[in-house]
């Protein structure tokens, strides 16, 4: 198994869960989980046996640290979390089902994250010994601040030689503070290795308005546009999501590499349990297959919606599975009960 | 929007539900809950804009006062339900799941409801500023007081002009108290505007032996059956399920307006939460769309059959969507998640 | 009884509580309530028997209308609620026990309340009919927009001759706005009728040094120099509590009337199940008598500290107590189970 | 160890407790237990190694079948228990702390045990083998058809040579079926052996006016007055419990054998957990003494009083404690942690 | 109803699950329950209304008086259950769904069953009055001491001339104690009147190769091989899956009697809510058809195919439903809700 | 602050907690928690600030795994941790109160830490860069190889110069193996420089049998004999605890340094929480504070017994709090609630 280490810069937050699928209003608990795109990712690989980092702001206060401890329990390594600023940002979810979609509030406005500053880290130090800097669209968006701190750690990473990865992963709710995300991520995407995003937020940030409809072609075709402006770019991956109902839901992805399309294979996801982190569990699985198989772009994509399909199933933002369960999902053994 | 009030008259229920789709037996709590017929129909109403007013019998002890809490929670007006008598009426759920049914054990004898008497309430004063109550068949099944009062209530409501409706709502085992439904139902439905009931009790009520196979030609037969025999009856509205399971039903309806009928659309719900109060569902969506509509039937059935699918997903009685959500429904608006 | 009616004004949280007195890193859900000092003055009085309004600001989302369901549910009358902003405040809170003690993490900045303005408010729309207005020193604290609402409230409040009631409730925390409470609170003083706050608070406010040691002697002492500076006060009623552990506490307090001093008696509460909104509850319960007992003080005062203590035994923010409750305790009818 | 063997008879309840100390109107679920004062008593005496028999009437739907299952979970012999009528009797418990009582709704008119009839049990069948039959006075309250299968049951019990015990606890909202307890339980106490009661009931009951103030004297004078009229009664128990709060008691209880007193010791209990069913632990700690003890009539009245005070500890009606864990405590041994 | 009476001799264990569909790694809590094959199958009798006797050995503590306990709860006859050894039996079971396989932790060894040494039980006293034996394959791995106790039992059943039967179930990673399945079960199969087993399990306990790849030819092939080889044998019943994913599964079954196929239905099951006991509560049904349908092989197929259906329904082991039930899923009455 | 780190060796147990107070019987969950004397020390002082590494031997599958992740969520450091074996060692707790003691079934035979062997651990490369190691009297009771595993640390850690602790910690039942704690113990102590045990415990382990009565002298007394016996021993910490009630504790420790004795307060406890790991929150603090209080014994002892009773609050073994809290309950500030 390689043993290149993967890093993750973004916010993490704390999730309040209405349980037993009511609604918010009926709800008198929350369940309470920690989760972020980019902590996801990292905790996802040391689950499949990649001991990763993770890099984020949080308050000195228990649920800071509470938040951070969350992590550590995965084994994910936190040593490099700044503890300071005022508090944890925070998302509410109700979970869907059939016809009624799930909802999600976010409360993640001044956050420690959101309010750290250039220079709170040494990126240098932070980096060092890392093969692969993996962000996504979320981080910039979330203040002027955090983008030029994931600005800071991007130059970096490239003048290291890094690999990087983006999820482009567009809110655009949370594009608030001033500049839009068409005006700053082609900057940030100019450094990247690796792209990944549905077909709709690529066409939209980048002005791509014709398309073929499925969904090989369209890889083709979006691959083709962002490798020829994007010179570092050497895969992009277009996924792929058929939204039946708030609990039933098909899924699948394709991967670009300059020449080729590798198209995965659709899953049906019928009863949904926890859809949240289902994008991030693909991104893991991209940069997993990219570092552990050498080149074999079709078991990396397969391997990359087994992930995102795995996740479905498991509540909470992260996909705590191992890479022998995901195998076995890409490997078409079921059986149902392990004894 | 139209600022016509309902008014909604009958008995609130504690519901006591087993956790965890256990049996009966294995609970060790129940979760608890409070509806009824036509306290649903008031609270759906509010929820969806259109605040009601609820008229009921309760116990002057912490549980009826914990009932009339939960009402007023949703922001239905209570200023009218009267605090006497001796005990809540219960009922007991069970859960089923596929080929397993769910059970309903009532206990709800000699409650403060089917003790109230005519004259405990001051009908005029109640419907005053109002302009349409709502009764089920449910509430003179109770008790022949509870007829009684219901009786009044009818004929103070047409003295004042307003819009009945009714929905029939037939629970055999609870007519014990000496008169059956075709003995009373009729004169009550004399005065009404608006009938909703399935084809079946239809059938049964008023001895219709002969009825088309097709939802939209039964409606039609029932409807000119039923317009015909009762003069003051403007929509007779015909609900359908399909039970596939416990979990999987089918659902749709139609409406009668004296020349025509219009069906709505079939839809799905292949993992039910919670069908309690799904028909109380499509009885405030009739009710909002022929307020709200203005004579759009085709919109005001679609709006009824889209709010009882949305309350097959939502735990408890109640309904709790807007209006919102429910045009989502109709318009195919699908999201999965909103952020 | 007396039809006096009693408004308050304030900010409105969501209380998201660690269960089963675990430690904040243990959570891995959190019970979720509602409450905030004067919120709490009107459902005690509702639910003794004096139904109340609250005015407020809160988020137009489904976690502001969760809240205000919650006070609808006591009887509250929320129809001046402004539904308008970003977040709801929100707090934390650990419940402590013996040597450790409770923690309360805010998380209340940037909150609609917060950042409601002058003008937001028609005052004589909405005192129309009131006799009280009641507030705390929490509102100014919260922003300077607040503080400025809260002005217009009191002035027109005075205009309309109604009774005006603080309650200190300093929490030098919140302050952040830029003024102190020394330089904003006095003016608002002016205005009030009725003035209560513990000793330390009123000394340290109102720069007074020296005190006398034991209640009575204190209460005259302050109480003197309160209503000769404040020339509209009648009351000043000065808590007090010794804090044995988290969960053993004693309280007491006494009212002084520009003349005398009523002490009230010491209750010991020696397993506390939840402390927060304890004050508000002895507030809840002067105003109660004030109103109620025409002016028997004693009584006033034991039915105030009655009030306190049963809140120490109900869970959430809330003195969900009737009057007969309380006075069971002034009267010492203690029963141990009423069946 | 004597093999005597116990049958009781009396109504079983379905137990609905707000859980987590809150109050009825916060409950949004209840814990489900079973109990009854008879019920408790075989239940205590099997677990303390005495397999003993209940008797009594269930309806014969789901409730019924669960609460039925709940004593064989204990192991006590339901093999005549009836299975008929409408509805099972039911009881809602909200615990109280401190200075907030306890409070008790009872539901259980029109119960299937309410509505038995005398010939509906086997007396002779039933209670073959038996050497014990223990009542209390909440069987004859009921109703009147319950006061005549007592009534049966007792002569036939007679007629058997069986020894028959009487536990007063008269509960008087309970007697509604037209005779008070002094008008009907003489004639049933005519025929016991044993009678167990604190003074108040007792006083009431059979019109005694004075008493001296300790526990030793007064049993004294009550267990005389008592064994004058009754001739068949050989002992008298007289029980003691002061009240400080709802969550701090004392108990204590005193034996008469016709020449002497035998007092036990007093217990404090200043953490009460669950009091239900703490009177039933004492009666039944007085038949297993009575039985096992051989005349030693002190270590008698301190089992049964350890037995109470166990009960305290429990969450439920029962008094799941074994012979060995009582003897702990009526020995001194206090270990605090066994391992 | 047929008062022909069952016997079943196994193990078992306490059961212990992550609640809330979560993963292993996720829980702070385990639902507990109880549960193993031959104690499934009496309990499932006993429910369907023929009361059965369970024997087994259990730690004399209060883990093994719980699961003693809990079998009693159902009406199981425990009085031959030895109370002796040192552990209870435990497993831990993860619920998955679609994709994510469910997981089985099995922690028994030395448990008090499996060290239970032949002599422990007076088989001759227990099996009197009986008239049906039942065991399983699980039994005869757990331990050589268990397997010699089992031996014993069978000997005797034999000698009273009972019918014998047996599931084969075949866990092969209990197979720890030296000798394997097909060393040990044929030895055992030749006192059996009937054997259940899928194909699988048959195929490779008895070394048959080929078979055909329907139900019918299979049966009817496996049901001849083994007949001849097992001369007691009259009926083999073979089970058959099909594991769409891990909440959705296809079930059916097929009877031999000597001459000729029983085929049953094949029933889908599209959102298992518990599998664990599905094969115990298909030989239930088996047994109980033999017993009441008086050689009725297509409804006793059938029968049991809803039996095992219905379990997957009900959380934990045991298929808690009644005859009726069972029946109305024959017959095909699906009402999806009974009031 | 000192950096000098401490190493803790020992078992880490599954903890299952029945919830709320109730007994074994009435559990159909448990709380799951993880902790072990050793575990327990190397939290508390990482918590406390002072990162510490564990080192013990987990089952390597799901359940290892997730107790491993519940050290590293403390952040400690858990890079040694052997994953091998069959199983984890568990423990079934049931929390008494009052008069009912607590209860404790030990279920950790043939765990992976009992069968792990001399020579699986590289005791110099662990050790390496440990100033400190802590092991109690429980592992070398848990089995041969355990105390083996044992001696090698001891004897490297010795080679090293670390500075060595131990609890006695002697639970008779766990010693299984052969050799009992008196025949073993000296051994290992000879190189051990802190030793902490309870009076009886040192008095029994080393045949002391006349001792002072006062918790001063005794300890004097018992601290002269050991350091006279033991050489390397510079530290004797004798605890004390006053078992008022399952519920109500009172505690203190003494601690001796070849000269002196410093006697610390005794702390009431009247209503513990959670008692277990109350003696490793003691260990913790003495650690704690002999490498942080430069000599100052008086702070250290007081230090430690704050812990401990810091810890009779807290749920789970773990004592989950700062060094600034211990400090806050050592200077006596106790304020209820921190906001």
């Amino acid at each position: 198994m390689s043993k290149k280490r993967v890093i993750t810069f973004g916010e993490l937050l704390m999730r309040l869960d209405v349980p037993n699928q009511a609604r918010f209003e009926q709800a008198n608990a929350f369940k309470a989980s920690y989760g972020g795109t980019e902590a996801n990712v990292a905790v996802n690989l040391t689950k499949m046996g990649m001991p990763s980092k993770f890099v984020t702001v949080l308050p000195d206060n228990d649920l800071g640290r509470a938040a951070r401890g969350h992590m550590q329990k995965s084994g994910v390594d936190v040593s490099d979390v700044l503890m300071q600023g005022r508090r944890l940002g925070l998302y509410f979810h109700e979970t869907g089902t059939m016809l009624r979609s799930s909802n999600v509030i976010y409360d993640r406005e001044q956050s420690a994250f959101a309010e750290a500053k250039p220079g709170d880290f040494d990126w240098k130090e932070i980096l060092k010994g890392y093969d692969w800097l993996h962000w996504s669209g979320v981080t910039p968006a979330v203040s002027e601040q955090a983008y030029n701190l994931l600005l800071e750690a991007i130059k970096e990473a490239r003048a290291l030689g890094m690999t990087i990865s983006v999820d482009l992963n567009i809110r655009k709710k949370l594009w608030n503070w001033g500049r839009k995300p068409n005006e700053v991520l082609p900057e940030l995407i100019e450094e990247c290795d690796i792209l990944l995003g549905n077909e709709e937020h690529i066409k939209e940030l980048f002005g791509i308005e014709e398309c073929p409809y499925d969904l090989r072609s369209s890889t083709a075709h979006l691959g083709e546009v962002l490798t020829s402006r994007f010179t570092n770019l050497k895969n992009v991956v277009v996924t792929w999501r058929r939204t039946i109902s708030a609990s039933h839901n098909k899924i699948s992805a394709a991967i670009f590499d300059e020449h080729n399309v590798y198209e995965g294979r659709v899953i049906d996801i019928p009863d949904i349990l926890d859809r949240v982190g289902s994008g991030d569990a693909l991104t893991s699985g991209i940069i997993y297959g990219l570092i552990q198989f050498e080149h074999d772009l079709y078991k990396t994509i397969d391997y990359a919606i087994a992930c995102s399909a795995m996740k479905h199933t498991i509540p909470g933002d992260l996909n705590l599975a191992t890479s022998q369960e995901i195998m076995a999902i890409v490997d078409g053994d079921n059986q149902g009960v392990k004894r």
